[in-house]
């Protein structure tokens, strides 16, 4: 089985990304809008034999503001235009210890956390695409406390299977 | 904002579950397939309000077994074809408890705990639809031991808040 760990940032921000996903995401209908802290892996366990790190690992950090402050593209890397998230510690920490604890190998790319609000488009179109949401810009804050462990099905769409609350005493 | 409460099976009920629902249920791409424990309500509350009772409720069911044993439809009512899952005490004490607890007004309808696998159908469709997975039928049963608090977006698509584990000392 396929899974990941996302965050799925406040229905505001969700509702933002998809007015772009919508045209511009082939994957609009597959997952709702999220910012992967550790990508796909595979995996042959029970999900459930995660917890218990997941949850240690939840309460190593506090609740954090994720802030977006403009809209990216990872060009020439690939045509994805994204909302960039400002890196902090909690943010960095919670990769990090994800690809420590969990299988799966080393990551692909550098982590730059982000929410994907367009992907595979032609060269045209990201020029196009880029060039008009660079000029609307972004500015966006808010909590983040809590993280997602999802797995995908056989078409291809995500489920949720666990959600964990950060900190020591997560109200 | 509008939320609910559901349970999403395993992953093989519902990569079966989407088989059907690819071609015969228009919100195939707006949740994935589930067990609607409390039908979508509207509410102006910060959705952490709920945890507490949420967590209450939890508490009060150990995880149980799912039944599922055939394919059913609602006809006359709807032309909704399901999943229809045994009743037993769990799934009706979760499904009161949360009438109780939780805003939105009596159920429309008696509650009866199904997978939807199609609907929208036309008078013709149904029937075609229902007799043939009528006679296809289904057997299955597998232990759930946790359920979803959900929101809807704009785009009508439904995004997990939160999961709640059952029992007294979750593993």
């Amino acid at each position: 089985m396929k899974c990941g760990i996302v965050i799925f940032p406040s229905k505001k921000l969700q509702d933002l990304a998809n007015s772009y996903r919508k045209r511009y995401d082939p994957h609009y209908a597959l997952i709702p809008p999220h910012l992967t802290l550790k990508a796909a892996f595979d995996t042959d366990y029970d999900l459930n034999q995660f917890t218990e790190k997941l949850n240690n690992i939840a309460e190593k950090y506090e609740p954090f503001i994720l802030k977006i402050r403009k809209v990216s593209s990872f060009e020439p890397i690939s045509h994805t235009i994204h909302f960039k998230a400002e890196k902090n510690a909690e943010l960095e920490g919670l990769n990090e210890d994800f690809y420590k604890e969990l299988p799966g190998g080393a990551p692909e790319h550098p982590f730059v956390p982000h929410i994907t609000i367009a992907q595979k488009l032609s060269n045209d179109e990201h020029s196009d695409v880029f060039g008009s949401l660079k000029m609307l810009g972004v500015a966006h804050e808010e909590l983040v406390d809590r993280f997602h462990l999802v797995y995908q099905l056989d078409n291809e769409s995500w489920t949720v299977h666990e959600t964990f609350r950060l900190g020591k005493d997560p109200q």
